[in-house]
């Protein structure tokens, strides 16, 4: 077997699968912001030709997929499974947007952390022989999660300061056998973290604690510290959850703070897109990979990174119910070769 | 690599992992029904002990983990990874239900296919190596359910005939390498299928589709007929979808009708209990499963099953827009050893 457990929580691949190439689609706040003109494609009118929100998204979500399979020079039915998920109800945006393809597939729900959930999987999959070529894909959008978590964006309600912006993208990936310059080396699987903490408005602070358990189950389990990436990305913890993260690991003896980026701020231009205290959604972190990261590594300006992608578990439900907002985080080791 | 690919949608086990124990927690009228017996507890409050649907829902998860791994002679600790979904928003029920026992977890979405998909991935990743003993966890809630996709319980609301009774409960399955008389000797993982219907009120003929697409291909990637199967068992499709699948079966030129159980219709009794087209929901492949079928193969009355839970992708939101209601299906085959 080449690939073998690590520690409690983490997988080491004696033979890393390779990410074979990814595809973004976004939305025009996010073609207006720093990484704006890194995305594959940016539709102005965030509707991508649909009638609502929600199918807008699913369509992002299939673009994406199909943006990533015709960069790897394959079709749809040269992938054996796929690996996805996004923020809304029941998956939809997942399921109506990857029917077409026709490829089997796993359903994720792992809110925010779903892109680390679904190269995670991939990763595991292809490292097992279970395919050559495997899609991990995920999304979110703007006005589908205003509207499944807060209000409607014709409601015109008014957003704390703590609130983060909904990313309106969907990044997709093939991880697979093929030789590229980006491999998968290992990862490890969260545990969800419960600080008691009830702020939905302030999804950050709900989710660092998570972050914080997963980079350092990560340095025990690889027995790294920092010093070996040269970047740990968090997914959407924004201004306030990094602030938290920093805090929290130096209280277990380390400091990350000068080698963390944050997706949720790479994403949007903090002073002139007014997003409050950034970007988030499951589309935040994997649009930021697919466009901005993985280039990065891929060109070795980078040797290896932790892309450390984190989720709130809620519901509009669970949140009325008076229920608490765990977090969640996954992280995947990325290394340029 | 003792596991292969099969075909292109199954994979097949060199050395196949076992299911070590399970757990199954119902409600009050899944313990009057035909297996009320063979459950390993019925809370007849349906609450267990919580004041919303949606906890007692969560309670159910994790006592019917807690259940599996007791009787598995584990602990928590001593199981590496958890594979866990339900059937509400943001999945709430698993994330709130399995948090106390601090698993690291991979959070699913397959509608009622869960079960499948759980055991799939837990089967997968013990074959491969990522753990020894791995937990699959899927459930369903009557009250959570209706009034997630449909109202409120209080609002007392006519159900069509061809209506499903969503299961009360949750199954919990431990799959790893020590020995029991009960192995996963191969798993076909499904396609979207989508034959364009919209009536989210009868599920059983949304998911047929998909049952027979997955059925088929079972079929086709192991080389096997129905013969070689003692049971084909569908996880939700009733009493309707039940006599749709045997119909789009036999335009396949194949006949199953004879050796083919749905546990929509064993866990209800149809003649007294009222559930019009038969039980639905995560929970009920998943608790037939673990207290009735797995017995049976344990036994060695059934040598060789294939096991076959159906969902059906939808949202009050994709229901509401127009969208049709696609079924997605995932089988496992489940061997007496």
């Amino acid at each position: 077997m080449s690939s073998m457990t690590r520690g409690s929580q983490s997988i080491y691949f004696g033979e890393p699968p390779y990410i074979l190439s990814s595809g973004s689609v976004v939305g025009k706040k996010e073609g207006e912001g720093p990484l704006g003109t890194q995305f594959d494609m940016v539709d102005e009118s965030n509707m991508l030709g649909e009638e609502t929100w929600e199918a807008a998204e699913s369509t992002m979500q299939k673009e994406a997929c199909l943006l990533a399979i015709g960069k790897a020079g394959l079709k749809p039915q040269d992938i054996r499974y796929l690996y996805g998920g996004d923020l809304l109800r029941q998956g939809i945006a997942t399921s109506m947007g990857v029917e077409a393809l026709q490829i089997p597939m796993f359903g994720l729900f792992g809110a925010c952390s779903t892109s680390g959930e679904a190269l995670a999987l991939s990763a595991m999959s292809v490292a097992a022989g279970y395919g050559d070529r495997i899609l991990a894909v995920t999304s979110s959008h703007f006005g589908s999660a205003e509207k499944e978590f807060r209000f409607p964006l014709g409601y015109a309600t008014q957003r704390p300061l703590s609130a983060q912006w909904t990313v309106t993208g969907s990044g997709a990936f093939v991880v697979g056998l093929d030789k590229s310059h980006i491999r998968i080396s290992g990862v490890t699987i969260g545990k969800i973290v419960d600080y008691g903490l009830k702020d939905s408005q302030n999804m950050g602070a709900c989710m660092a604690p998570a972050a914080c358990d997963t980079i350092m189950r990560n340095f025990e389990d690889f027995g790294r510290t920092g010093e070996e990436y040269d970047h740990i990305i968090t997914g959407d913890l924004g201004y306030i959850g990094s602030e938290i993260l920093h805090d929290l690991i130096k209280k277990k003896g380390n400091d990350i703070a000068d080698k963390h980026l944050d997706c949720g701020k790479l994403i949007f231009d903090q002073e002139t897109q007014d997003t409050h205290a950034g970007g988030s959604g499951c589309g935040c972190a994997a649009t930021t990979l697919a466009a901005h990261i993985l280039s990065k590594v891929e060109q070795g300006e980078w040797k290896r990174i932790l892309f450390v992608p984190t989720g709130a578990l809620m519901s509009t439900v669970s949140y009325n119910e008076g229920e608490s907002v765990p977090g969640i985080a996954h992280g995947v080791v990325i290394e340029h070769c």
